[in-house]
């Protein structure tokens, strides 16, 4: 089955804000054999939302909408909405219980904007939104053949209830045969070209169900290989024989054989190898740490990370020497590597990665441009240093220092073995 | 001059990948007076790529697609608007040069896929890309008349091209008179409801030039004010009148005048002052020195952070009291508040956030679910403690807490005074 995505708001078309429920709806959808055949970000004006409405439904059966529900002016949907499936705007009393409820658990009183919006088409059907005040509405046209469902906005809302509440009616609704199978290979240490040569036979010989996309992400690649078809044997078969054969070719280069991002990949090395692991960040400001602990279960190896944004914090709390901050300067590789040391001491980790650069876009000096940033990372075994020049913005320099360092720490351990 | 956005990639439909650059050209273009129609995120399709154009030009004179340029196989934009355009695919001399000098200073060697970057259509007039392989390409219908310019989807490079070439040779061919202005307030301790109530005898009073966008974050909200026209010192003594309406309406709630994140908030307030910060991170591991450093200048008031993930760095590091531990476990406002002075001292700044608490999934005890988290702030004249329960995901909980974290001190600090 195919779905058309609307996406509704001002603030998504000037740039102020990032639509990502598509994604998040993309994502739920894929393991059911569903896909996207579209997303159209849209202003919250009535004649788009119109146009875009029946263009969606001229792709897919299955159109969903998010955003424009706020209590606000500026938000139309709802209206519009009842414009195109008919029928008249009606205080809905189950709605308006729902509604008192999520406001009630917030802490916060009722007042008229919000008690408005229990006020909805007759023509829908409500899904009462349990994390937020706004109605997700479900309509039908041409005999129930078609369906647009209406959501909010605010990512977590459309993330819950979608998962919860609509997709589970949908699959009801629009029972499917189609099977898409996915595996992911990350691969690290060779560009995309080198890998698409790499893989160039393979690619050639594929059957037409197997589809192979190249995600280059800063240093690292990921391989994401589609099976579609009907026979999910018949899929597995192909898509097994296809994903040994790309390892082959590419193995050595393999950090991870699922979907998995690199603080993820992290916390299952740490977890197989028993190791702990702490970060002294100077110009990655934290940013490391943060990676390591956005993961569930992170706390299992990390202890901890000594953000030394002043060369002060470097010698109190990593015993970094006067005199080698004094001699290279703290943007070394020597200072990097007393870092590294001065953190596992004081953390008592049995691993760390250091960082000591230059984000920009300001402080440069001689010899050392913005973008120069010296990483140390150390294991129990064995500790490396290196010195890396990243181009870009401040923030493209701080993740990309993030990514290496987790990268280097990684392949250094895998050496160890 | 409108605008319309095509984001072409498999990647962006299966939710792999986010589409930022549209929101980055929306940024770009505003400042201008022009504005985006609509964008549409399409697959890796010669079909869908033919009819998001025809449904592009129908809509707007300029049309601006990112993605599907890489070398490899699953990559067919330039194909397609060679078919669409007319022309035939041909090696560009001037073209090749750049694509050899953009790989040789990543200390990369040429391969044949990188160089078939420089294959065109001969429709098109070529930009060159100073940043990546994929050429930029610029075509035209009508007699000139209408515009599409194809751009790679790897963020760096359209932010930068963009700004520097594409946008410049834009606002050259079609010479603009349209006026956006905007203003920006950000409001924090209300709801939305509540500004929308607050304001709505202003907002209804307001003329067709003007219109006010609500932006709802976590803790914060982001007032936006457009004024559209042609007359500049018309719209701006509008939009002036009505910014100081507002802002007296919100008075003791407005944290920032301008479109400022809640980090550069902070280092407004800090450079104010001219006093330092540090912060002892638990359960936001890091997120709030990644997002006090990911501002540049955060160096001048930010010396760093003390990571305790376990219970012996709290101990170690930030000299948190062994009984205090025993007694009121990590996630307590006692040990939050140890863990701020101890911060401060370690690092000797004047000011300290710090935070403990249970991100989740895991971790909940008797007493306090996943999401409590307690907080303490310093400033020179006062500490504050607070104990919160947020809801929702891991990633969500840690954002909440930083930004109430970052929100908290700044409204101690505008008490202090």
């Amino acid at each position: 089955m195919k779905v058309s995505i609307i996406a509704i708001g001002d603030e998504l078309l000037i740039g102020q804000v990032i639509d990502t429920n598509s994604g998040e709806i993309a994502r739920q959808i894929g393991p059911h054999g569903w896909e996207v055949n579209d997303v159209q970000v849209i202003a919250d004006n009535a004649t788009e939302i119109r146009r875009a409405v029946d263009r969606a439904f001229q792709l897919s059966d299955v159109v969903l909408t998010t955003g424009g529900l706020g209590p606000t002016k500026d938000d139309i949907t709802k209206l519009t909405m009842c414009d195109i499936f008919g029928g008249e705007m009606r205080l809905d009393p189950a709605t308006l219980e729902s509604v008192k409820e999520v406001v009630g658990r917030r802490g916060i009183s009722l007042n008229s904007l919000t008690a408005d919006q229990a006020i909805v088409p007759t023509s829908c059907r409500v899904i009462q939104n349990r994390v937020g005040t706004a109605p997700i509405m479900w309509f039908e046209r041409d005999g129930g053949k078609k369906v647009l469902v209406s959501m909010p906005g605010v990512p977590f809302e459309t993330r819950q209830m979608f998962a919860e509440a609509v997709l589970p009616m949908l699959l009801d609704r629009f029972p499917s045969k189609e099977v898409v199978l996915h595996t992911n290979t990350i691969v690290a240490g060779m560009t995309e070209s080198e890998v698409a040569i790499a893989l160039a036979p393979i690619e050639d010989a594929f059957p037409p169900e197997l589809h192979l996309a190249y995600l280059p992400k800063p240093a690292l690649i990921r391989l994401r290989l589609d099976a579609h078809g009907t026979d999910r044997d018949k899929l597995q078969s192909l898509i097994d024989e296809a994903t040994s054969k790309i390892r082959q070719r590419l193995a050595g280069h393999i950090l991870s054989t699922g979907d998995r991002t690199i603080g993820e990949i992290t916390l299952d090395t740490f977890r197989e190898l028993g190791l702990t692991l702490a970060t002294a960040e100077s110009c990655t400001g934290g940013n490391i740490a943060h990676t390591i602990t956005a993961i569930p279960g992170s706390s299992e190896y990390f202890k901890g990370s000594v953000v030394a944004y002043s060369n002060e914090v470097k010698r109190n709390l990593l015993e970094v020497k006067a005199e080698t901050l004094d001699s290279f300067g703290a943007v070394s590789e020597q200072v990097a590597l007393q870092m590294a040391e001065g953190v596992a001491k004081a953390i008592s980790s049995d691993c760390a990665i250091a960082t000591s650069g230059i984000a920009g876009p300001g402080g440069a000096v001689a010899g050392k441009p913005v973008g120069t940033v010296c990483i140390a990372v150390k294991t129990p075994k064995t500790t490396t240093t290196v010195t890396r020049h990243f181009p870009g913005s401040r923030d493209r320099v701080i993740d990309r220092a993030t990514t290496e360092g987790l990268i280097m720490l990684l392949l250094a351990l895998r050496q160890d073995r």
